[in-house]
């Protein structure tokens, strides 16, 4: 069990911070807006709550909220029409009939019209929220209401957490067989308290980098006990949730904090992977000047046929209106940089965690830092000169944008179809393993999203298949195509 | 007089909510989140107040918020740069010596800056607020702290705008010699009261379309008396205003308030001027699918080129997910319109006013109004249909979104030349009526903004210059070019 | 006379090189590959034709190709369906019933189209070339087959072309009333030798810059004795011919000469006018890194919010791969430029003469000359570098891309439209003076070429236009409004 | 050997059309404008020619051609500054030492400058075409006089072609122990005639599409003998065929068959791979609007993403001005799809062969087919509509344009170091099989070509690359990075 010895930080991880935005931004997300955690201090643990139905087998914020997070819950599923349209086309057959699934995810509205969607396939589950923080408490207590054993409320203690999650495994008369987790702790927990459950456990659903880094090194040391579904690099989800979303979260982040005007500022990007390539895309689109830098010549060919000079970073720092780095590295952006840096620059991170700028070089006496708005502090030189360090360096998208709600459509998506797969799954089709989507349900989860767009796919006629090779419902590519 | 007799509402005049944006959003703009408006209920105008100086010759909220505003002040100054350097360039001389200007614009930490370089360049001023909700309580503190009249803060009554603007007009020993206005309520004021103080008055300055649209019909009926110059009109002006800085506060405006995800997205875009180019630009760029419809043949002509299908909002409506309107006509969007819409779509105005969209068709007993964010309603029908209606119809730009530093810094430039250029005009040049900027003025004030973006201008040679028979200093074009 | 006694050079004027574009393409240009100007070299002027109906009222090459010229005309009226939809609406009442129209223009299947519509409304048409190289044989053949009067052929010497000139003028019993004229030379012609022509002369329709400016010269000097209509200047003529024509004519002429690749090579486009904004954009748009200079500090500041670094050329000159004049200057690109260009640098001209780069001073001994292919030469240093200049300086779109039947329909269409205007303006409307098309015609013009593009005009309701202040058919913008 | 029983046509393979347009588009293309293969009927192969040095180990045109092809050679290494780099870098150690390259590629100023490049290395080479038509007479000479067995000229016989790949093989004294093949034909001789010369075979690299399935096939048959390397799905050339390439080609193939304008023309694209991408960016980049057709859900989705209405082609087929097949399918365009044309409509092929539009099917007597153009028809339907049909539905960019010279270097450098590699590779790295080129040579071709832009790539460190877990000089993306 070594590798869960390390107890997991609340803080840091991509999987949740990547899920948290939503409700980040405060005063901008809907359901945020009315959840009040100040207005009563009691703990749930410590009250009785019943829903309507007589039922206790919950644990939330404040049950009488259920309404309003019912509103929230109906809102989303408008845009999530691909998690409402598998609904419909499965629920004949209830493919998860006989499913108990133990969840560990944030709890906001999203996630709850996947958790319903797993109940209206047949499935019975129990969840706990993998954040302290990000908890929607009206949304928790929608699904308490209706009859989801929900334990969960914004502003959990570490204590607190590992409680949801123990009353969510730890039950008499009820056993999981499927494990749906964001992040990893939920999984750690059961390996560590109650190892027997995976006699039972078909299979395993993590989302996250840090879940499915933790499991493929399970599967290396040979400790893996189940087949566990890697569903953070299907093509769909990767796409979106990096070239497509931060193409417009950029933007958005950009302006929420600084207002800055983007025709003809001058901005590096550092890394052009798909993250980068979305940014360059965008901010070039609106009239700024971008330069790229990389370490990778391919990608370095491909910014200069995307017409983008590719430069150190040394040779454009002193010139640079905005600095933006997506490389997954650290220590990209180094206070030598930053001292040459002219004033007004910005500085901001879309990469994958808070190393990618040294930020704590900036930790010195001699330079005085002003919050001057929420995620956004100015560090001020002693000869004047001002830097604009947006979220301390953390991920800009996630601190100061949000995640559209069709992006989110998607990781649901995948999730649910993972899970139907790795339950009706024949016997040996999958060991004890960490497998990708395959492929054909990674095409479905993309067909399930085109009617949003009134996109028509055209299907091949027999001869036509015949001639290709290939099935008519695909899939239609081999496993190693680049998109 | 008859001109001024309608007395002006304090809404829905695009002069003053164009500039008002910069404190309505308000969580998010700096100097906004410190006013402190509910503290203290003791009206200025009943309060003693003195600045360091011992001066009384001011009327502001709070005095001793003056270090604050300050600060806000130097910020602004950091992306004002073409107003300090003109002045530096004109300190010398001194080309205000002797103006005794009174003003009427929104007090914020950009006209700040303004006011302060007419002062620097030998003006003394006299200033009131052209809105009674935008003034900068803190910015107005530094004014006064600075040693400038002003008689101005956040929430005052229509008596008290009216007193304030007085207040500047009305002072023993001192006579206005030049007008600076926005909206036309200090003029309007003048005229009404004060008839005689325009013997002295060398020209009025306007900014608004509101107002300019006032001066030429006072023009046109032979009331004006003094020369008047339209800086609504200039190149710069309208080109940032409408062109560059719609294309990005479309997309902030739409994200602050929707979290809509762009792309795959049908829009459509109503009227192809300077805004829709702007909008349908910035949208296609972002992977929005956009349509157009436009009564002009030549504007629709070059949306064809520019690769937009022009059409008939009723041909399109059942099937796009947000309708932009930037026409400037009225009932654009009919209660028909709305009507067939379909579920989610987003609706709003890009466009000079709230005229756009006919929201009053909507105040009807059968569909129920929902606010769900600040600036975002669902209207639902019987059928439960949800239309997502931003800013009640005003504009988007100025009620969800932020204006730019830099665009204000164009129009505080052109203002500032413009005074400059009436009151050193020789005797003569100019008449009882209302004038553009002079394209050469124009062309200095696109100059003064070059050093931000690090361009460099090519001179011409003697010889190309006496080439294309043009003075090496400008101006480069004829009046009727159309950039 | 003094303004017409610069004899006009058969070269080097942007009015004839625009259109004579067509045919200078040879290979591609169908009509052009069918024409064969060596197979005779018995003179038009001594041979006798006759046409199928018996007359020998003309004078072309080889009145046997008419039938594959009247194939030609009819491949390009599929692409000028504004002058046939004209035609229809116009028919009926005949607008030019009595006109009789001399004309000189190119003679080409485009000029065939509006001649055949001139006289489908009524007119009698005398037709000659402005240019001597330009025109297609068989279409001249065609159109005399057809009736009417045409004197023209490719190849023609100088004395030929005054002779054609002159016996379209100069007629037995028949006295022209109207003027289509591009280029001049034919208003020079009766100017000189026929002034008494003008008392019946209603007007003078001209489409070249020269021919504009002449006029223009003509009436300050108060020689003008009848109206003019300057069709050059009209927005969708000057919008399609330089924007959006050069925006694709710019890619066009560079791959059909040198083949290069777009992607990733460093541009300096001179000058950022319409034509510039069309290069840049093109572009920038495939991949390249595009540089702009200017003189104009507010088409600079356009070009910094459109995404272009503004640079001095001396700035740049070392490292780009492409050079594109579009100032209307001259000696833009001089010799100490050249020197420094890198190896294999392209440098071509896409603004109104053979003036932007000084190629004479590439006419030196040290330079060696090799011309690698059509309109293609390496100009090599001593030291071995080769800079590739493509026109020897000329226009690049003229000489080395082709001008869209589409945009030459345009400009028919405007011809047209111009002629029935004067011809039937009531007396006094327009005196001896140079004239601009009225706004409601350009916008007539523009919406003829919307069913093209399927493109569905909407149209102002009563209350809309009354609203507005706007006649519902227009014009719907002021004369200054920019576009 | 029953792989290779089915004789290859010379016609429709990608491979060979893929390359053999730089000498197709005659009139344009340098090279090709001075071949004569007209002037001298007498066959080479009864020739007695002798290079300056006294040997005839040669077959070719006119070896007294060879000063005008090393001409070409030189302007060609121009642009393949890889190629020269690589001869820089690893002249000293001579890493092809040794090595007998028996090579069958196409014969042009590029590939002159890689076989050079192989001599300089230390390689012996004897030389055929790949192509009977693709010669370029004078390079071959130039070859040939610089001491290359080179047998090959343009319009060989089929017997000629066989003649020529035998010559190289069959030699006395001399026995090949490396294999570079473009289309399998050279492979295919050695395994029919001369099986035993693979003993001493190190590798076979193959280029085509063709080639390489051929390989696989003999492959998983367990016939192949030696290691292949597969460099046509290397990352760097199939981005650089096919996105970046195709970019561009397709406007210049349209451009230069058509002179269509492009601005507001609706355009269907049937794919929406790499190809499709390109040709949709772009087209939308020029202001067409562009519809998508796919079969692939996540494709589909990316197109919408992108801003494409993703269509069946019926839905749009009688409103589109041009269809553009890229899908490697057959029968996309089929005749009932054409009958429904409107009149005018382009149809054209960029995908992998002329299978994609059933041209078949319009070889009926009651259409009417007329060639307008060099690879352009008109198929005239009875009641006068005409579909414009370009280059009989053959590959478009391959017909009537041009790769750019950068593309094949591209190619040529990762032929030249696969060969490095099989040649150098420790005995049992390499067994029977086909293998895609390691990722790190790859990359080391792409970072070869980075100089051309003057492009700099940042280096980690070593605390950055320990942290990253990767060697400092890559590879840098694990095998299945989607770039």
């Amino acid at each position: 069990m070594q590798e869960f010895t390390k107890f997991p930080t609340k803080t840091g991880r991509r999987s949740l911070s990547r899920s948290i935005s939503q409700s980040s931004t405060d005063s901008y997300s809907s359901a945020a807006s009315y959840t009040d955690s100040s207005d009563d201090e009691v703990s749930p643990r410590e009250k009785q709550q019943t829903n309507s139905k007589g039922s206790s087998n919950f644990c939330v914020k404040n049950i009488k909220q259920a309404e309003f997070g019912r509103r929230e819950i109906e809102i989303a599923e408008q845009d999530m029409s691909a998690l409402i349209s598998l609904r419909k086309r499965a629920q004949g057959e209830k493919p998860l009939a006989g499913a108990k699934i133990v969840g560990c995810t944030h709890i906001t509205a999203q996630t709850a019209v996947l958790i319903e969607t797993l109940c209206a396939l047949g499935a019975q589950c129990r969840w706990s929220a993998c954040n302290i923080y990000s908890t929607q408490n009206e949304v928790a207590a929608a699904l308490a209401e209706a009859g989801v054993a929900v334990f969960a409320w914004k502003g959990e203690s570490e204590d607190d957490f590992w409680w949801c999650i123990d009353r969510c495994v730890n039950v008499d008369g009820w056993q999981a067989n499927m494990i749906l987790d964001d992040g990893g702790d939920l999984t750690h927990w059961v390996y560590k308290k109650y190892p027997n459950v995976f006699k039972k456990i078909r299979g395993i659903v993590e989302e996250s980098v840090t879940g499915v880094h933790r499991l493929y090194q399970l599967s290396k040391a040979g400790k893996l006990c189940v087949p566990a579904m890697n569903v953070n690099d299907s093509v769909t989800k990767q796409k979106f949730d990096n070239l497509y979303c931060c193409r417009e979260s950029i933007l958005d982040g950009l302006k929420r904090t600084t207002d800055v005007m983007f025709g003809g500022k001058q901005v590096v990007v550092c890394g052009y992977g798909e993250v980068g390539k979305g940014c360059c895309a965008a901010l070039k689109a609106l009239g700024a000047i971008v330069y790229v830098t990389e370490i990778d010549p391919i990608c370095a060919l491909q910014a200069c046929m995307d017409g983008f000079r590719v430069v150190k970073l040394s040779e454009v720092i002193r010139q640079v209106d905005v600095v933006i780095t997506c490389t997954g590295n650290k220590n990209v952006v180094t206070r030598e940089h930053l001292d040459r840096m002219k004033n007004s620059c910005i500085v901001c991170n879309m990469g994958h965690s808070n190393t990618e700028i040294d930020v704590t070089s900036l930790r010195t006496p001699e330079l005085t830092w002003e919050r001057v708005r929420s995620q956004v502090d100015h560090v001020i030189w002693p000869d004047g000169k001002r830097v604009v360090l947006l979220a301390e360096g953390r991920l800009l998208n996630l601190s100061c944008s949000t995640v559209p709600t069709f992006v989110l459509s998607i990781t649901a998506t995948t999730q649910a179809l993972a899970l139907i797969e790795l339950y009706n799954a024949p016997e040996g089709r999958y060991k004890q393993d960490v497998y990708l989507l395959p492929k054909k349900m990674d095409e479905y989860v993309a067909s399930l999203h085109l009617p949003s767009f009134d996109a028509h796919l055209t299907e091949l006629t027999d001869d036509q298949a015949k001639y290709l090779g290939l099935n008519k419902n695909g899939p239609f590519k081999p496993n190693y195509y680049r998109y």
